[in-house]
This record gives C-alpha cells, structure tokens and sequence, in this order.
C-alpha cells in the first residue's frame, strides 16, 4: 500500500480544504495555488490514480465529475462568462497528484493554447 | 433551427475530418489546427452545445467521452508519456463550435497554467 494522496487525505476530511461541494461520491474544493480568479479541484472519494488508469465501469464516475464541475461553475457565477475544465494526465501534462481531478478555472481570459 | 455546426457535419460524414475513432454515440478526429504534436477532438453524435448544457441525465455520455479519449491517447501512444484533456465553457474559455468537444493534446510538454 503507497502513501495516501493529500487529496484523498482532503477527501476524507483528515486535511482543511477549503470545499465547495461534497456528497457521497465527489468532493470540490479550491486548488491551493490557484491560475485563475476561480481554480477549483473536483476529485472521486474512491482513488482512481489518473483517467488512464479509468476502467470502462468507470464512466458514470466519469460523467458525474463533469456534471459536479458543471455545477460548481455555475455556483461561482462563471458559467456565462466561461470556464476551462482540464485533467492532466502522466508527466507530459504535469500531473501533480496520482488522484484523478478535474481544474475547474474561470473568471478570466483563458489564452490557447491551453499551456 | 440554427445552422448546424461544422462538428455535427463531421460527424454525420457530411464534411471529411481524419476521424480516429467512432462508434454508435461518440466521434473522435484531428484538429484541423494542431496545439502539439497530437491533438484530437472527442464530440457526442448527439448535439450537447457546451458542458454547461448537459443534464444529469446525459452523465452516461459524458463518461464516454472521456473514456473514450483515453482509448485514444492510448493508441496514440501518449498515455503513459502524458496528455491534457481540455473542455471550454464559454466566450472567457474561447469556445469555438457551439457542439461539446473534448480536446485530447499530447506528445509535448504541457505548461502551467494551461491557458
């Protein structure tokens, strides 16, 4: 067994985050080293290390963290202006932490490419 | 009834794009203006115009969407050197096509922010 994440940590309320949504499979919570007026992380409670490492059972979880980061958008006030959604996955894309996660960022022009 | 989109029109086969992928509910094929050395774009057959237009019962869909960019970084062969997946909401976003997409890029690093 590896070392727990700090998210799954965040996850299981054993680190102060500070969170914006949590239920039973999803919690969001704002990135501590936010690129954007609003940066906020939308991860499963269950580990999945990265979307590689998804499995084709995986895709209403899939879905509902998109759905999540939908909402929280729109409960930030910038699902008109508009938001970038981004996961990054393995060392091209710097992946930081092996627990999928979902950038929510908006509140600003976001430039193309996107990094 | 708005134009269609130049997406809907690939993917009825209507307009010629280098498709990678298709099946019964998702189209996957290169962006006609490459951000890195890969770059594909995931679209629903169904019109869903933006992720801020899904409804909780398209969570099925989105899921697939993204599983099956996975699948396509895999054949690609950048899934364990890395890839970003990219979704923009909106004009602060530079969303372009009123039709979901999800962007697969890769085979390059990626920077921080992303955009």
């Amino acid at each position: 067994m590896g070392e727990e994440s700090i998210f799954l940590k965040i996850a299981k309320g054993e680190i102060p985050a500070k969170i914006v949504h949590q239920d039973d499979e999803v919690v969001a919570f704002r990135d501590i080293s936010p690129q954007a007026p609003v940066h906020i992380l939308v991860i499963p409670r269950r580990v999945i290390v990265r979307i590689d490492a998804a499995g084709p059972g995986d895709g209403d979880l899939l879905g509902k963290l998109l759905l999540v980061a939908r909402e929280v958008a729109r409960r930030e006030g910038i699902d008109k202006t508009g938001y970038r959604l981004v996961i990054n996955n393995g060392p091209d894309a710097g992946e930081a932490v092996p627990h999928l996660h979902v950038h929510v960022l908006g509140g600003r022009k976001m430039a193309w490419p996107p990094g």
